[in-house]
């Protein structure tokens, strides 16, 4: 397998975590990093997540396969500038919302050069130090629109994505959109909201924090998430997530009706329901 | 320090990871389980949770402690009638909500043998395989109206959740209630409600459970949890419950009302004040 030059542009926590993978399974001959920011882009050479830090540009151009990780409304803008400069290099994002970013450069001259994945690993963290080494492995990578891109660039970034311990999964953009919104946005939202639940009672009462145990952390840690990055994909998956808080919303207000009503049928009805998920998750 | 013969009324997950702690604290001179069920029973028995298994009226007669750890409902029943049979003997409970209880036994002439705590440690498994050997440590244990029981019988309990590695908090009934609604119940009913919107739209779509990832499984882990335990704590902090579950709706609407007037700032500030949760969980 002949190694390659692999830009990373924004070496944050999925950026970052890649650029480990990369190097750790031989994939890099080396690893250019690229990002706005000084302070990250001296934390990444810092960390030793990337070789170099250089301007998009000229990393654009020394460059075998372009990775752009970086938020999704910033996603939406780079991605058709970065197929501008592209002559034949293998260009693809890990971006968590699909449907606008392909309808954007579905008629790019330079669309086969690209390809459009979702890898389904995450932390609530974000930054270069946030970056793990071991991050990706057992977990879904979602190939969107797969059959858009070039034999070859898909190819590439599917052998990639295998070597790092992924399993890959194909998917129209339409629907990776439906689904994230279940598995990954309502989850990311319920978090938030009860977070900002237990912190407005917190104005009160201060003795609740200390009684906060492994549950309670288990159901709020998303809620540490960065709004940079989960703004714009509120966003851009608007209607999807729509649907789903919606969902979620008439599902609480049956518990509610439940203890309303002191109906301990049907509340026990509603948690051996739930039970269900065990079939998902183990 | 002189040990004690402990009774542990329900050998579950609760129980049966008190009695493994006691044990390996040097508390308990013998451990006397009680359960209806045959099949906990013998498992505890199995695993090693406790030394012999009797019924109910000989455990009492032979232990110096008496531990109830069984569902709140048939805590609120089983305590007056335990009492009823005590003579000088230590009896306490780990059950989820108190007033109702408390309330209930506020006369009994053995009242102050009574102790009333409730440890902040818990998973979402259920029975005596869910026994854990170092469950309860570095975790808050509160203690309920302490004034109300006899300085011997807290003082030995106390001691007792010092020694198994945990911090007390002393509370009222009433204040107990409230603040277990906003760090522990609400989790569960989010989980649970959350579990059921994914599995409602799993009825049509099996692919979403191939992408869930880690953030999903954490908001979600909870909705395993066993609605025998579950649907009498909800159904006894039913008015405590019913105010968080009414105010997180409402921050779900705030969210939801965000999307839909595609008000980005507000967005933007309602996950910023989310993230305050750092304060609180590392």
């Amino acid at each position: 397998m002949k190694t390659k030059n692999i830009a990373i542009v924004g070496v944050g926590l999925m950026g970052g975590s890649l650029a480990l993978q990369c190097r750790a399974k031989g994939l890099a001959t080396k690893i250019i990093g690229v990002d706005n920011s000084k302070e990250h882009a001296k934390k990444a050479l810092a960390l030793g997540l990337v070789d170099e830090m250089k301007n998009l540009e000229v990393a654009i151009q020394e460059s075998d396969v372009i990775v752009l990780s970086v938020p999704v409304d910033q996603l939406i803008e780079l991605l058709p500038w970065v197929l501008d400069k592209t002559e034949n290099q293998i260009v693809m994002d890990v971006g968590s919302t699909k449907e606008l970013l392909l309808k954007r450069i579905s008629s790019h001259p330079k669309r086969g050069r690209y390809v459009s994945t979702h890898p389904m690993w995450g932390t609530e963290y974000s930054g270069p130090q946030a970056a793990e080494k071991n991050a990706f492995e057992n977990k879904a990578v979602v190939i969107v629109n797969g059959e858009a891109s070039d034999t070859d660039a898909l190819d590439w970034v599917s052998m990639m994505y295998k070597k790092i311990g992924m399993h890959l999964l194909n998917m129209k953009a339409t629907d990776h959109d439906v689904h994230t919104a279940y598995v990954s946005h309502i989850s990311h939202i319920t978090s938030f909201a009860l977070a900002n639940t237990v912190l407005e009672k917190e104005k009160e009462e201060e003795a609740i924090f200390e009684l906060a145990s492994a549950g309670f952390e288990s159901t709020v840690r998303l809620a540490k998430s960065n709004p940079a990055m989960w703004v714009p994909i509120f966003m851009q998956n608007k209607e999807n997530v729509l649907d789903v808080l919606n969902e979620h919303i008439s599902q609480l207000r049956k518990f509610k009706s439940c203890l309303e009503k002191e109906n301990v049928a049907y509340l026990q009805e509603l948690i051996e329901n739930a039970n269900k998920i065990q079939k998902i998750i183990q």
